[in-house]
């Protein structure tokens, strides 16, 4: 399911051809609930593991249109794991003190210690999208990031973490449904932006800027996938199953002796050891 | 002065050939005194005027070997300086928590904000340098992290932070001098290490590491310079020097009105405004 998913490095994103409806060849809605409720089940085992093995870490990049989902999907694929093993961290506009740094600065601050599942609702990216469509920056600034974020992530990788990166590739009539619905409905009504039909009218123009993005940054360490999102049952399956699968590749493994003990056993005595060496 | 102490890009370091007691054509130690006093004088006034201006930051990074004078230059050149706009990082052993993230993690949390001078007491070339030598990390981890720090430190020049890198250059004789000062001097015996004695032994092992790095770190926007440091008196005006032509080179201005006013002449509507497009 995941290879028809994936935005293969160096190819097109290609957004305009992939379907916000698809329903991946899943049953039907109630039967794939089943079906992600088991695999929620061994996400956690296999989270549990990952804390008590503390060697890697994995970060899951949520991007999506605006009511593209992303507060949905992590609401239904994390509730249930260990919050003490997985982190959230939501990238709103940023503050005067993130904006003195570099665009990587606070999210490389936030990225999964060994051990942990990161999550990032939103991140990096839209230092490269919203900037660009919004035109909050020189293009010349918004044109380079792109290199610079495969060269951070790939730092990333290399020093133990699995960078999963999710598109949440919603429809242009799906989003207005949604906008309006967050109108009419008192409890999402909170959520409801002044700009939110500015964004509705620059659909084709954020779709476009993500098809470039996706397209210079998924890379064999760090890929995307372009989950379809009109159906949040088929997003929410999908993103597990990512997940999952990444964790299986993982194959995390109970330590036999406390952390302390096995770095003693590497023979350091000197005063500056470095467990990341145990990452390769 | 300075174009006889950079390691230009892609040419070796060449430690052997440096000599750590040269003076650099320097007067003698007193007069060199006065002029540094000058020159520090006008680092005074270029630091305020950076602060001020709030656009660009500036990160000088000192490496050395144990005893090459990193504390002591700190001390002299920056003692003086408003420490409202300048900051020094020591770091030391990193804990169980930098350990547990990748390596650049902790040095990118400290990175200068705009406006900001940041210095780096040791820096992520002790992963390199210090991890090499003494096999903290096995040999492919350390290996490739020279390219990452160019890849990092490019992020840092492009988004507005000038970087530059002195290596405190200090002969193996004038080390020994100086770790048997440590334990000689009550003022100084804090400083002794109980390995000081394996480092001095190891002291070709060191050069040979920092000359590698040095060599594969030097970059046109993040140049290296070999500081003579076997006179201190040479060594704090040689720093001071890198430091001054810089900030001559980024010729600060105070602005004419306050940043907030500033950002609104750019005609940014959105609420997420980016000060970032100010920099280029």
């Amino acid at each position: 399911m995941l290879d028809a998913l994936v935005v293969t490095p160096d190819l097109p994103a290609d957004l305009e051809r992939r379907d916000p409806r698809d329903t991946l060849g899943l049953p039907e809605k109630d039967e794939a609930g089943a079906l992600l409720d088991e695999l929620l089940e061994e996400l956690s085992s296999l989270q549990e593991c990952l804390y008590a093995e503390g060697r890697r870490s994995v970060l899951l990049v949520l991007q999506g249109l605006d009511a593209s989902g992303k507060d949905g999907t992590i609401r239904r694929v994390f509730t249930g794991v260990n919050p003490q093993g997985c982190h959230v961290t939501s990238f709103k506009a940023p503050t005067p003190v993130e904006l003195a740094h570099d665009f990587l600065w606070r999210v490389h601050a936030h990225c999964p210690a060994r051990g942990m599942i990161g999550i990032f609702n939103r991140s990096h990216y839209e230092d490269v999208v919203t900037v660009g469509v919004l035109g909050l920056a020189p293009e010349e600034v918004w044109r380079r990031r792109p290199e610079r974020i495969v060269e951070f992530e790939r730092l990333l990788t290399e020093e133990g973490t699995t960078v999963l990166k999710c598109f949440l590739h919603v429809s242009a009539e799906e989003q207005r449904e949604r906008f309006a619905e967050r109108l009419a409905d008192p409890a999402k009504r909170w959520k409801h932006n002044p700009r939110d039909e500015e964004t509705s009218r620059r659909f084709g123009e954020y779709v476009a800027a993500y098809d470039e993005a996706l397209t210079a940054t998924s890379t064999e360490g760090a890929p995307w996938y372009v989950i379809p999102a009109d159906r949040n049952w088929v997003r929410n399956f999908a993103v597990a199953k990512v997940l999952v699968e990444a964790l299986r590749r993982l194959d995390p493994q109970f330590p036999d002796a406390p952390p302390e003990q096995k770095s003693a056993q590497f023979g350091i005595t000197g005063d500056r050891t470095d467990a990341r060496r145990s990452n390769t």
